[in-house]
């Protein structure tokens, strides 16, 4: 189970960060992917018609990486209003002082620099992602980095419930992190976001693909193309190594050889990463045409939201059950 | 509509806070009485199973003090999960800060001694109560003084959402405080708790009441029957006056003056209290007889928590299709 907030368009770093693992996984598990559109709120409270939107682009998004909708459970969690009454009683058994020292919380306010104008929603985030996983009894997440204090809070209400329960309702929660730790945006900026304009779009056509990469931050202290550049740090070749077929390891190996030793110039290592990217998003659009179609989309999200949802209702059933809420 | 928390029995406090004004208003309004069941996990976390006997216990009170179900809508949180997603979507409209600075928030950490150890719920409860509010679309609400400031937050949230939609969805909430604003405890205290034992439950028998009046603490300025009392800040006489009937009042005036003069002892006014109290009493003990049956109960509240699960999804959906999350 993973699950994104749809507040934009899905980009290579989430291929990287979890799309990947769970394509890997996809005949292994009985996957489950969620739309967390209410949490979208945070940042687009005044313009929350553009949540939708962007939930289905997201599912187009995954189906399109081959993540089809009989081998992956699509949910968007607005529709399942189970999940919110799991939340609600997770977060009786959780201190508010525990919720504020969550260290991903602490980062999203200063990332989104909302100051101290954020949401009692948004504090209550981490509850939501704990039922949004446990809703379906989730037990292996791939995530990035960044949401591992979340899930740590997870498998706390977990032992809670399970300690309630006297035996286990719910699985541990494991976490699987992504190959590449953190995919840095085209413009060397550790972070990708939208508003800096430095992701490249699962979406994006070969023309931006060329467009992004040739534009990309490369190394700062190399003028000439004669001068020995530095690979490490580097936008270019981290994208190489991170989207590169194990049959362009060794071309890869050697332009940073060449690079390191100033033989070979910005222009033909970025062209040469086109080419890769292009190569590595050839299915991916083939995929996406034929997908791209509102109504199939509203199908398979509706589809997958009636299972998860009726998982969720045995959940909650099941955890109302151990505190005796049952009429 | 209003509602409680069960945490225990309700006690005529209860009565002259809220019930009285429903009993005089449920010929002009359609009446609606939550059971906030979820909300009393804040004091029982480790003891949830007894809230569910509360809820019950709690409705055969409102139905023995004279709200019939054909009259009243008894409706039980935990049942309705929209109402979770509704107050989902209210926090993510709700600062943190603003949230944190409900002085009734305050009071209650203070009362309750939850120091620091409070949860996350407890600082979500004034959502629940919005959405328990306004899932039924609410527009007046019979309440004790200590609920206005949550009241409040209420109403900036149909302010918001009002706001939003760009028409009012929701009208605005009016509040109904009690004749009588606070009913002392039977020893004097000014707030009444299950732990001070200064209550008298509306489900007293003749001997309690007899028992828990004798006892009341009166003036403690007073050594001999004698000695001029003080009738102001007096629990016998506040307690006379707030469950005398019109007929008693002469009498009530007459005990009054004869005891700030010395001519009345503790012990004759405190039999008149006991005789008052239980004439207020018996047709709530007749009717108890009637419905205390767990059948009976049970079937009332699913039976009402239908027709307001039917009302909260109609509303949570309005809410949805002016957030534009439909799917």
């Amino acid at each position: 189970m993973t699950g994104f907030t749809p507040t934009g368009k899905l980009h290579l770093g989430h291929f990287v960060g979890n799309l990947e693992n769970l394509l890997k996984l996809k005949s292994e598990y009985d996957e489950f992917l969620l739309l967390a559109d209410t949490h979208a709120i945070t940042t687009l409270s005044k313009d929350p018609k553009v949540i939708r939107q962007h939930a289905l682009g997201n599912i187009l998004d995954m189906l399109s990486v081959g993540l089809s909708e009989d081998e992956v459970t699509y949910y968007i969690e607005s529709e399942i209003p189970e999940i919110y009454e799991l939340a609600s009683l997770f977060s009786m058994y959780v201190s508010h002082n525990r919720a504020l020292r969550n260290p991903t919380i602490k980062d999203e306010i200063k990332m989104k620099g909302l100051g101290d104008q954020f949401s009692l929603g948004f504090i209550n985030y981490p509850m939501y992602q704990a039922a949004d996983i446990m809703c379906v009894k989730g037990e292996l997440v791939p995530v990035g980095k960044d949401q591992e204090a979340h899930l740590e809070q997870a498998r706390e209400i977990t032992e809670v419930l399970n300690k309630l329960a006297g035996r286990e309702i719910f699985p541990l929660i494991r976490t699987m992190i992504g190959r590449v730790g953190k995919l840095v945006g085209t413009d060397g900026n550790p972070k990708m976001s939208k508003s800096l304009g430095n992701t490249i779009y699962l979406s994006a056509t070969e023309k931006e693909v060329e467009e992004k990469v040739m534009n990309m931050y490369t190394d700062p202290t190399r003028i000439h193309a004669t001068d020995p550049g530095h690979v490490e740090g580097n936008p270019v070749f981290e994208y190489l190594d991170a989207f590169g077929k194990e049959g362009d390891r060794g071309k890869i190996s050697e332009y940073k050889y060449a690079y390191t030793k100033g033989q070979v110039g910005d222009v033909e290592v970025k062209k040469y990463l086109v080419q890769i990217l292009n190569n590595f998003m050839e299915p991916i659009r083939e995929r996406r045409k034929e997908y791209d179609n509102e109504e199939r989309l509203l199908a398979i999200a509706q589809k997958g939201t009636q299972r998860a949802r009726g998982e969720t209702q045995k959940t909650l059933q099941e955890v109302k059950e151990v505190l005796g809420l049952v009429y």
